[in-house]
């Protein structure tokens, strides 16, 4: 990056009040002006953007409690906490890559989950057009199905996965419908979006009726680390075996916010006590440094189970180490 | 109703405990045991039930926010506080009916709207086959079209109709949709299936982005009476005006918690300030002691948006208002 | 209004996404892309904007509960819900004006209240040298006192006052400023700003230590209407009141949403039982079409005092109100 | 009342901090210090105070819902947002008498009600011997038994009552006890310690499984005053019947705060949706002034069961405005 | 277990509805139909039963925050989550046994402590009898001693105890009653109900103001595991000295919530914080595997404290491994 | 101390009530009498006390989310949740210390953030003079500027400093002002106040806009123990470095409620995920026994919000380390 570049960031990120003043956003006071992600600019203009953080209010996917397709209003406003240095691993992203809001997708038949699987993946297909690395926030968890459909089509094989949740999210059918929140990495896998040998799904825990999704994910060569694996191995292990699963290939990475323990994340879909606290959360994303990623998510934060806005805050803090992985990228 | 009857009622309440020892679960502690409805028995033999409660957690009509799926249960535990005798009028239910909560209506695809209207349909058909009275529970407003069309198809003429509401949920498409929560008397209406010269909507209001639904009622002939004009006319001349409309024709009563003013009721998808206080909603309710009812629903009450409970409170509330409307018909 | 002005009009509220397509946000899922208040167009170059709502998130100038600067946020998030029709009166204001959200006042110093109220007064010095009505959303009281200045400057006689709050907010100093949140009527009737006998304040109550500010009011000839009072005349005789005393002199309205009981509004800083309730709030404001407005203001919004959000829902729907009136003005 | 008197009262609320500096801590900033009731003196010695608040931390006599023991000490906070004047009346009570928070009542053995009803036997013994007049704050309604039976034990004939409440509380035994929160009027009743023909009970609604409690109201000559009768008689109409039946005995006045409707009061053991609303309390507590008050209590404000504290607020107002008619007693 | 008990099994789970169709509750939409515990069928025969899961809804030996009598509502309705199997031990407890809710203990007397624990008793006395294994929900844990009292009866020597907690529960009377939360491990010492020599306490801490509870374990000769030696010894190591200590002796688990940080549960009647996380608890649960259980119990989730629902939703979850472990007793 | 220090604490401590009883505040039930501090004995006599509990209700110096004005209040309240004894340590600090809740420091201008640091340091002057220790609870961090101005100005050499917190709050100007809750420590390091070679500070994490802080404390020569750092080293470890640098210093311990996860406060100002656990703050303020310390305080609870008020409670048992610490040095 030469200075020009730095330039061309910095002008990026400047805008004009109403008295001609020249003023950040992103360094005003945080509880004023409108909550964009991150207090980014909004953006729709794709040319001008190097990472568009985008909001995917969706959540016909869900298979019990409701909610999270209020996650991206409210990660937006809790977002606002979020500044522009990464204290703990020195990062900047701000100075790294033009980072935006490109707003929501949107969605022309609310009730018809086919459909909004379609208007995703239309809207992905513009992100990597234009290549522009997304930065979703769901929504339930069934729209990184769509996200991972758009973004693999271009590559000529199949993408790594780093996968933080409570659940393998690799069930098949619901109710009769195999597009659902559980459901992703399964059709993922099964449309070779995937690849299961270079996936690893971090957090697993909670009962089940059956152990289909736990089967699936193991028959096919997933690696699946049980929250009591996680905690015997500690977050530094299961960084490197990530790491080595993952190696030099265009990797994803989406976090599904329950994979938290609810004291964490108690406003979810599907809470499941005994998870992952913010310190492992951190650090361990903070592992992923230098891996090779074409996108990332955080899904499923539902606020209005969570009055106190810790679960926003908490899945906007995790945007914000998913943002700096990213933008590292950019910067090489 | 004779001597014989009420023993049978009075048989119908009674339970056994563990002990062997006989209660009647209505008169326990009401912070105890299973929340049913109105602490009535859970009974699926619709045989020996008179007036059914129906649970329907179906929320994937809502346009806006979420929740209401999670209804019938939060009004199944606040209605544990609601007793046997209604003191203002002097109605004494349980002893005009044998009253059940017969369960919830079970969707067999839960992300496929049609589908769940269609569920919606049978379950109804069941119980009106079985000459059972309905109390529905809801859910969104979108479960009342398959209510109606399942009760109207076995009348040889449409229904009047009693609607207390905020909206007049007669509006065409939303997002390419017919079916959803601001349409089911539009559906009702085109379908023949309820009678707008015989259909009253009160306490309408909120802004809109399109006055088409307003349009088709007026159009339609049903009588709106938007919240201003029900102040200005009180709740006396107001119930006047629907027995006057609805006269001896069977009439299906549909209560949206959003017709309250969200003082009352700020658990609920749609909130619109300055509605019905419950002193007026529970005076207006009563003055149709003696219509020909053929059943009725509350609906809307979304818990995640009201901590306090006091939505569902008033909810249950309002359930019992029209459950003791129903039993006198039984009792006639 | 000619047919060029109204396609002027539509195309200021047509956006495009970053698929290309054109949207109008306010017509957009409820739930969705980034709130703006109304979801109106942010717009920072005041030529093309009529109406102009601004964030004032400033509460330096409260006595006892804190919070009121996180208003703006929340208005701005619960106003979403509003829609372009108010059709208890058929006012179309986004076909009336070109109204937009203009962003926040910035504080060039958080911690000293006089600073603030110049940063205030500098604001609306250029809205008011552009020729836009100002909206504004506060923020504690303390505010109004700087707007009224900027917009009194410009005219050549004191501005007419509607008023409605708990309090005269006319009171001397506190722990030793001269400005406060209960002060700005008693500054802008000092400075000549406001006219007292054409000022009119509604809904005053609440007990008091002194009573230095209900006789400051009483005795500059302000009609000072108790909450008491208020019942007894009934909101259309408020109202007439109301219309008398402005006639037609440019007059400013602010509305505190302590004016409201707190059953309505909760998330106040200084709340006072036994209020108005958002039926009479509404009906009221309706009254005052076609008065000659120069701008209105919300304030007093504290939404860490209210969880359940109804205090700021109450808001964004008295806001809607007044943007009505504004609208209207615009329109003639 | 001459000015010696004055000065003595004044000299009555003046405090020292620890910097030696005279204040009074009444006038101080609300959200500062220890929250003693209505930051009136601490005050143990009888002798030195005229009007005495006391908590009542008890509700072992409660059928549903607990939480009442937490009421006084969220009154005794939100009780800080009361002042000394009463706009309304005018009335200035720490002017008239030396008003003391003078502590709680202390329980010996907390888990035996009869004993319970003992310690607070005792207590008022103590305050009665002392000519104090007592304004107690529950706690649950079961205290107010041994209240009367204290202050009447003093007087020669039974004590008029004025009792606002959702229900008669005057049930005869539950689950075999005949102490409880919902019967302490049937016991003064039959202990000849109110006089029912002197009693009026104002508000009452809600459903019954037993009619017990009316029953015995209207058998005895209590006038029951429904919540419709109150509404189609006004707060007006209804004071006078007040006024008419106590008449010039010795009154005292008893508020069971889910009288109020629960949008004032959603945090109370046992809610009844359609009450009393906070404007019209007020102005039918204030039409009590000049009746001949031996003492008064606001019991039910179960603190746990509203997070927002209105239910305490207005607890604390209803209390504020007992307090000026107690005043009012000592000044004459 | 042959094939013919799985088939009993089976069957004992089936459910018909209205529709004449077979479902199996527990596999049924979360949010949907009657809140058993664990969704478990709702039986009162005892014959029937393996396993009766039951509620005791009393809080009345409660010495501060009350709200226990509402935990086993509240725990039914998070339990709805918990599914059939625990994957991390790959427990199948409905393959095991037939598990019921078999309701609620009645109190006869809701004021009297004593007599309420003779209702709890009398209760678990005909679930000995008939010998089913039970699994409580509190309630506060004074409901413990009756509970160990009608358990220990039936057997020749006193039974072992894990006791999993804040607090040591062996205090002597406070205000002057022997029976309260605080006491009921003395009292089944005294009364040779459990042998304290093999009785552990787990998680202990928290200030005191007497060490009469804490000596009286340890001079007893009980195993009192403070939560620093937790912490120094790690649950795998305090999970070995149980086994230890309870060796093949009957033993009876009980887990009060309050063992768990109050960032787990601050839904409790004593939080204490600095406390066990649910990873520790269900790790430790575990651990007790192939024990010889008698019983267990839940007790003292508080739900008004915690409106989020968590400390209920984490108290289903320790009842779900405390039902495993029992579940594994009857298979064996 | 001899026996009759002994008895002249016993008395200090000692009460009467209306009824001529004496009792023991602190060992009365937790939820009743008014909450001072610890249930303190509230005294403004200096002479009298040995360690003095002071409330800071002063939130003037946030710069983003407010309410920490209303933290000493809700601490207090929590509060009575702490006993005497500290079973972890066996600290009995009664017995060591008069101890007295000394009210609030008072503000002259609440409006003026430069004289409310004169406010505080005056009234910590007047204790400092009277020798006795403070215990100051917050209030904004801000707080502590003045206060360590007026303890360290009575000392020949600058105060050694501990400090848990998220920030180092060794911040330069804030919109222009150099008083604010993020730069007391600088202000105090540039007055000579501390000695910044002898300050740690601990729990350090959050992303930032500028290093400046870090960078200052870094230079200056504090031990910097970032979050990370903290949890690698262990608690015990890091109270060791702390006890190497303080060593025999006067040292004051200022703990910032934001140091702890939000999971445990979320009722803070800045909150900053992947904090230290409640069991490590125990366990390491206990590791400070025998530290030379001049005073302490805890900051930063902000009630509004954490409506479970866990936030206060866990301030509170902060608080009550803190005091032990300070006790002991009384004893000595």
């Amino acid at each position: 990056m030469d200075d020009g570049d730095e330039d061309r960031i910095v002008d990026f990120y400047r805008r004009t009040n109403i008295l001609g003043e020249s003023y950040i956003p992103m360094q005003g006071l945080r509880h004023t002006e409108i909550p964009t992600f991150m207090r980014a600019p909004f953006v729709t203009d794709l040319e001008q953007v190097d990472i568009g953080i985008i909001g995917i209010p969706y959540d016909g996917g869900l298979t019990f409690r409701t909610g999270a397709r209020h996650g991206p209003r409210e990660v937006r406003n809790q977002s606002s906490v979020m500044r522009s240095i990464n204290v703990a691993t020195g990062a900047r992203p701000y100075e790294q890559a033009r980072i935006a809001d490109v707003g929501d997708v949107q969605f022309r038949n609310l009730f018809a989950l086919e459909e909004a699987i379609l208007d995703i993946e239309r809207f992905y297909d513009a992100i990597a057009e234009a290549g522009v690395i997304p930065l979703g926030i769901g929504g339930d968890h069934s729209v990184t199905w769509p996200i991972l459909k758009a973004l693999a089509k271009r590559q000529n094989e199949p993408l790594a996965l780093i996968h933080i949740d409570a659940h393998t999210d690799t069930w098949s059918e619901f109710t009769g419908s195999k597009y659902h929140h559980g459901a992703p990495f399964r059709l993922a896998t099964e449309a070779g979006v995937i690849d299961p040998k270079r996936t690893i799904q971090i957090g697993i825990r909670g009962g089940q009726n059956f152990t289909d999704g736990l089967d699936y994910s193991r028959d096919k060569g997933m690696r699946v680390i049980t929250i009591e694996e996680f905690e015997d191995l500690g977050w530094q292990a299961v960084a490197r075996e990530a790491q080595r699963l993952v190696a030099d290939r265009l990797v994803y990475l989406t976090f599904d916010i329950d994979g938290l323990d609810p004291a964490y994340a108690s406003g979810t879909g599907t809470p499941e006590p005994g998870g992952i606290t913010m310190r492992e959360a951190q650090r361990l994303l903070r592992e992923f440094r230098g891996l090779n990623f074409i996108g990332g998510d955080l899904v499923e934060v539902s606020p209005p189970f969570d009055p106190s806005g810790t679960t926003a805050l908490n899945g906007a803090t995790i945007a914000f180490e998913i943002l700096c992985l990213l933008a590292e990228k950019i910067a090489k």
